[in-house]
């Protein structure tokens, strides 16, 4: 299967997500989680509340992408996520509030890709340093949460960005598919390379595989376990034709 | 379930896997991809010919953690992995060496959780500008790649360090269990809400619904409808008996 069929085009639902980030200190973050985006195939970036100039600076940095470019900046949480019809908060443990449901990142993007199949999703990142507020995570229908160790919770913004959107585009079925797969060596080209390899020993006087048959079946095994592709096969098929020739010529040149 | 059960602690394979960043310049990276590795339970960072400058840096920042603090350096790739029984490049589209095999992550990390239960495997990763070259490759078994959107393969190195990662601990399994659920509001409880509900329309004049029995029916599917847990029942049934209250004594003081 070729790799274009199994990494295409982003879909159009991609189209319907939202990352909302509210209230970002670090520009290089604001860059990183840009890049994250742009790198899984979505587009739409809001700021809530942005510290100015890191705002400023990332979307002037070079290298700012189209992601960061077309972000937009909103006063209120309520307004970045106006549009959405369901609006999901990421979050370390800070916030276990019980009133929320919070489900592991897995089962949360089971549920966000048929939401995203119907209409736009926010997903709600807080700041480096605080998270999501408690205000902030009451515009939030649910909680999802990355499954970070007990004890370091706490991921990088930009890699948690990552992380879920990764996880929303992951396939499943493409766990079942090579994306460029080596021609395996036939039988006839491992024969050929063992017959040779069997002819080379017998030459050399190596007799550690002692005698024909259990030598012939020992040569047999090990060429096979090799795992050898076709072109491997060949090459070390040269090798040893080489090899033999010098063994039955020792004093002559090339 | 409990989240205790959902998020367990690293297992004991997670202690195989080396990651191996091959001449990484920025300490800042080094920094990341080392928290990274912290938040998903792994612990053996392994560089080799860092930038001399971006390693001090990084192992000397503030908060560097107990990854950083035991990370190694190797003058070599063939000295990084000599214990490892696979090692994985990861890649960017740089290097379609057509000897190699090339899996997309969830196929790669498949054969590497294997893997990690019977022996020592390296995951590499290449500078942030050249990624690994044919040489660094050349030590690799295999090739991962990471499916991000054509036309914009290329990922942070942390963030793709943190994909990787979470991938190998992601379980299927989780995806099937709520973390923190709300209990739902029962019968008895919406049976309640929407007779009150029912009383307070009448008394307020309200007549959209029409005539009983299709109000009462309209009422009974509406409340139904909102999908209520058990608590926030309670609160809207204490709302509607304070204006139902208010509604028959208009003039009284509460």
């Amino acid at each position: 299967m070729s790799e274009a069929r199994l990494i295409p085009e982003p879909p159009k639902r991609n189209r319907n997500l939202r990352v909302v980030l509210v209230e970002v200190r670090n520009p290089l973050n604001i860059g990183a989680v840009a890049r994250a985006m742009s790198n899984f195939g979505f587009a739409d970036l809001r700021l809530v509340r942005p510290y100015d100039t890191a705002y400023r600076e990332a979307v002037s940095a070079v290298g700012a992408g189209a992601v960061l470019q077309n972000s937009t900046v909103f006063d209120s949480v309520a307004e970045a996520v106006a549009d959405c019809r369901l609006v999901v908060g990421a979050t370390g443990l800070g916030h276990r509030q019980p009133q929320h449901s919070l489900y592991r990142l897995e089962l949360a993007a089971r549920q966000v890709r048929r939401a995203l199949e119907v209409g736009p999703v926010a997903l709600l990142f807080g700041s480096e340093k605080f998270g999501l507020s408690n205000d902030h995570v009451s515009h939030c229908h649910w909680l999802l949460r990355i499954p970070t160790r007990r004890g370091h919770e706490s991921m990088n913004l930009a890699q948690a960005v990552a992380v879920c959107l990764y996880e929303l585009i992951r396939s499943p079925l493409a766990a079942r598919h090579c994306l460029q797969a080596v021609d395996k060596a036939t039988g006839e080209e491992l024969e050929r390379l063992t017959l040779l390899l069997q002819d080379v020993l017998q030459h050399a006087g190596y007799s550690d595989y002692g005698a024909a048959p259990t030598a012939a079946e020992k040569t047999h095994r090990l060429v096979r376990r090799l795992s050898l592709d076709s072109r491997d096969a060949s090459v070390l098929t040269g090798m040893l034709r080489q090899i033999f020739w010098r063994l039955r010529h020792p004093g002559e040149t090339n």
